[in-house]
């Protein structure tokens, strides 16, 4: 069996028995029954996840990685392809929206060269690199599928490395351009979805360029015929090699237990290829934010998960991740510090009132 | 002119230059303009309230304000009101989900005693009792005309310490059993609208104990004929003490050029008054979650100011404020901190590609 098979099939559920027992623990603490919402869902999941009723997750990091993507000869992008290798080195010097979010968050990130269409040897660049960009979709696949298997591997083994750091939390990001079409390509591919539903404005452009990327996927799509079934056949044929090392981190936190936070659409593409490859992956999922690009809402209703945040963000990068760190790191605490309904002597026949009838209402 | 009036009327706007010098900062920064959404749309409402273009609000607070409310005689909440007094003394012990998600956001917590029916001879309480509990709507007017006065009063007074001890940014909780039901009542009053679209099931209940609570408020704001034009005699007729307090706390914030954050139903009822006091008020309030109570919404559209997390939480004490701080801490960040698209080395040409056209498209 491959590294990848072994990694997909060696996959477990989280723990039904821990999250049964923390939501117990979380319903006997000083407040209404369910009345955290989603911070109580957060460290419910988590707990799932690791095992434990209470978590700290202290080790955060965001994985960015840059690739090129052929389909941009199309002029797909309102953005030059030459600004992803220009804003990944942007990156290195801590001048990006992700260097910001991640440094209020209390995260590292590493930034990892899986498809670049040039050398970057720089200290803070993780080479990685498959091949120089992809194929134009519209005209050749974007990759083999040894090389789509070789990207998802990469991503595996980066998270393998991370645990052996002990990371306990990662985001996933990307910089590509180009990429808002790729996911789109996947995610109508996986879907059958039509681009009206799924192609967004992505980096921006005109009304007319936005008809005419519609147009470029949608033919893309068809020429490639790729197999909605084989989740590696639509990865090889319309994907990304970002798109591929991220589906690889989800493939990776779900094989070694870590939770792993879905940034925007790309991020959320990646994690849809993981959860064909192995729907037990999205145990392990943690959404962000409501992307702006009309993709990841048709996803995100397909994989069952909410986003926690309605900011309008569609700057990618993974600057979703730290934000969800943040409400996770609350979540969390909710668990570990909130006093008890003894601790806060309101006593049982009250507690009974506040706890008996709400849940079935909300 | 009294003092309230002498407040009310000081309330100048924020600074408009201030917002479009801003708005320029961030599109010259890394990104497309306007990617980072509501994180941008938050710099800029700190920026023209503070009057600067960069900005760092390190000391944060949340008011608690602590009332009872004579309403809750006819049933309206599952929990009884001795929780009110109960919940507000485990806050003083750091027990309750206000203080754990405070501690989280590095901010501090004044709890004030507006009018909880008992005493509370505490270090840790602010006394400023106005009256023991409210009259039982039902049948009798909250307060006196004086007497809403002067909470709104306390609520601005207390900024105004706050001010001198250079709090930068207030959240607004409270703690009261009853109070989604004089929350209701105050914006039915406020909107004309029916309790089936406006009352919630509070800190939870029977189907049978809703429908009671929806008939109770109904009732009470039929026969205490609050008059909708006059704030005050809606607050003094319908409301409760705590209310009064936060929707003074939310004038002096705009008096005193504070950003103040809404937590959840009660905390915008309360910036529901202040908005039809002095609609200026608006311009110095940030929201932070949208509540499960179904009044939450409807205020929130008529102030139009669109809640940033979708958490489904119902807990109230505040509890939303030091999420939103974080919030307001990454949108900060991100003016301070990230590169510009000289220092990213993104040409001009480049920039305008990507800058021209998308914003109207969001």
């Amino acid at each position: 069996m491959s590294y990848l098979n072994q990694i997909i099939n060696g996959i477990t559920p989280v723990s039904r028995d821990t999250a049964v027992k923390t939501q117990k623990h979380l319903d006997n603490l000083l407040k209404p029954i369910g009345s955290l919402g989603k911070l109580e869902e957060i460290a419910v999941r988590i707990s799932a996840i690791t095992g434990k009723v209470t978590n700290e997750l202290k080790k955060k990091c965001v994985l960015v990685f840059a690739a090129d993507n052929g389909i941009c000869a199309e002029g797909v992008s309102g953005a030059p392809t030459t600004v992803t290798v220009t804003q990944f080195l942007n990156m290195t010097k801590g001048l990006a929206g992700i260097n910001v979010l991640s440094k209020q968050a209390g995260a590292d990130i590493f930034l990892v060269d899986i498809g670049v269409n040039g050398d970057l040897p720089y200290d803070k660049i993780i080479n990685k690199k498959i091949r120089r960009g992809t194929g134009n979709i519209l005209y050749e696949p974007a990759m083999t599928r040894e090389e789509a298997i070789k990207a998802l591997e990469t991503g595996i083994e980066l998270v393998q490395d991370l645990k052996a750091k002990n990371y306990q939390v990662i985001g996933t990001g990307e910089m590509g351009i180009g990429n808002t079409s790729t996911s789109a390509a996947v995610i109508m591919s996986l879907t059958g979805r039509p681009a009206d539903e799924i192609v967004g404005m992505g980096t921006g452009m005109t009304e007319e360029g936005y008809r005419h990327k519609k147009e470029v996927i949608e033919a893309a799509v068809d020429r490639r015929k790729p197999n909605p079934d084989d989740p590696i056949d639509v990865l090889s044929k319309v994907g990304g090699l970002d798109l591929a090392g991220m589906a690889g981190v989800f493939l990776g936190c779900a094989y070694y237990k870590i939770p792993v936070v879905i940034d925007g659409v790309i991020s959320i593409a990646a994690a849809f290829l993981a959860a064909r490859l192995n729907p037990l992956t999205v145990q392990y999922m943690i959404p962000s934010h409501l992307s702006a690009e009309p993709g990841y809402a048709v996803v995100a209703q397909e994989l069952g998960l909410n986003p926690y945040l309605l900011l309008d963000m569609r700057l990618g990068e993974g600057s979703g991740c730290p934000l969800a760190f943040y409400l996770i790191d609350c979540a969390l605490a909710i668990g570990r510090e909130m006093g008890t309904f003894e601790q806060g002597n309101i006593d049982g026949s009250v507690l009974m009132d506040i706890r008996s009838s709400t849940r079935p209402n909300f």
